[in-house]
């Protein structure tokens, strides 16, 4: 089995007007995605933001989380936030894990495997594997040319398919990885 | 196929420690259910809270999405907000639908069904089925006794399956319903 990991993607995304900006981190982005990472055996979850400001704000969230009281006051969050870590560049992520196979997600119909087949797949790599989430309205072109994988949007019963980037996540991590 | 409605329960479900207690309604509860719902071709997400306060709270989100403005500046939150109902008791949602089918969702091992199941069920059956989903730490047992299904937990890789209730809710409608 592969080692999976995930990241969370707040540069280079699109804002709705499909200008390639930087979004801003959201706390429940870090509890809900770790507590997701946690539960289907992902090693590490990494939070991607260039903003210094925006990371020293993660920090302070996640320094708390690392304190004994609070694996005392609620261990289930203490435990997730210890699998998770930021980071500046996608780059950075890429160089620590010593080129893993790069996955991505999109709402956006660019898919070249299927879900059943990356399942498949994941059972059998020895490379590490780096999935990445995109935040805002979706992330920048120049991030899907460096993709080896590209999973195809989460459909349900309409045309609609406006997830948050949580719910995706969780659903796209138990597609690949559930019991 | 069945008419399929979910409910986010606020009361009674138990604290940390096993008291049945009234939880709070947050904001991101209703925008990320209300989006995996709308995706999912649920008829109506109703939140249910006994407290008029949290009801007051909820429904001054809720009214803000129907503005037109709300529609211009993101029409895939207006139109996903369209689908949530505020509710006072269970019993009032029960009422409404008409006898419904009652499933319910837990963290614990009280299965009765498995998603497989329901799934090819839910193509079949002509009653509408209302799918519960806790907060706090769980719903209280006297919910469970009415249930005329109950799911099993959502499991991962080990031990740990403390999704956030937005996740678990995703990755339940995404088995139950998923393309």
């Amino acid at each position: 089995m592969a080692d999976i990991y995930v990241a969370l993607i707040h540069y280079p995304v699109c804002n709705k007007n499909q200008k390639v900006v930087s979004t801003c981190i959201t706390g429940v982005d870090l509890h809900d995605i770790a507590r997701s990472a946690l539960t289907y055996g992902i090693k590490k979850y990494f939070v991607v933001n260039p903003q210094a400001a925006q990371i020293a704000f993660a920090k302070r969230i996640v320094d708390c989380w690392k304190k004994d009281e609070s694996y005392t006051h609620n261990w289930t969050r203490a435990e997730a936030f210890s699998r998770l870590e930021l980071a500046e560049t996608l780059e950075e992520v890429m160089a620590k894990l010593k080129d893993p196979i790069l996955v991505m997600t999109s709402a956006r119909p660019k898919s070249n495997i299927t879900y059943a087949r990356l399942r498949l797949m994941l059972k059998k790599l020895k490379r590490p594997v780096l999935i990445l989430f995109g935040t805002g309205w979706g992330m920048a072109d120049e991030l899907f040319k460096k993709a080896d994988h590209i999973l195809p949007p989460i459909k349900g019963k309409g045309s609609y398919n406006h997830l948050s980037v949580r719910s995706a996540a969780a659903v796209i991590m138990d597609r690949l990885l559930g019991g």
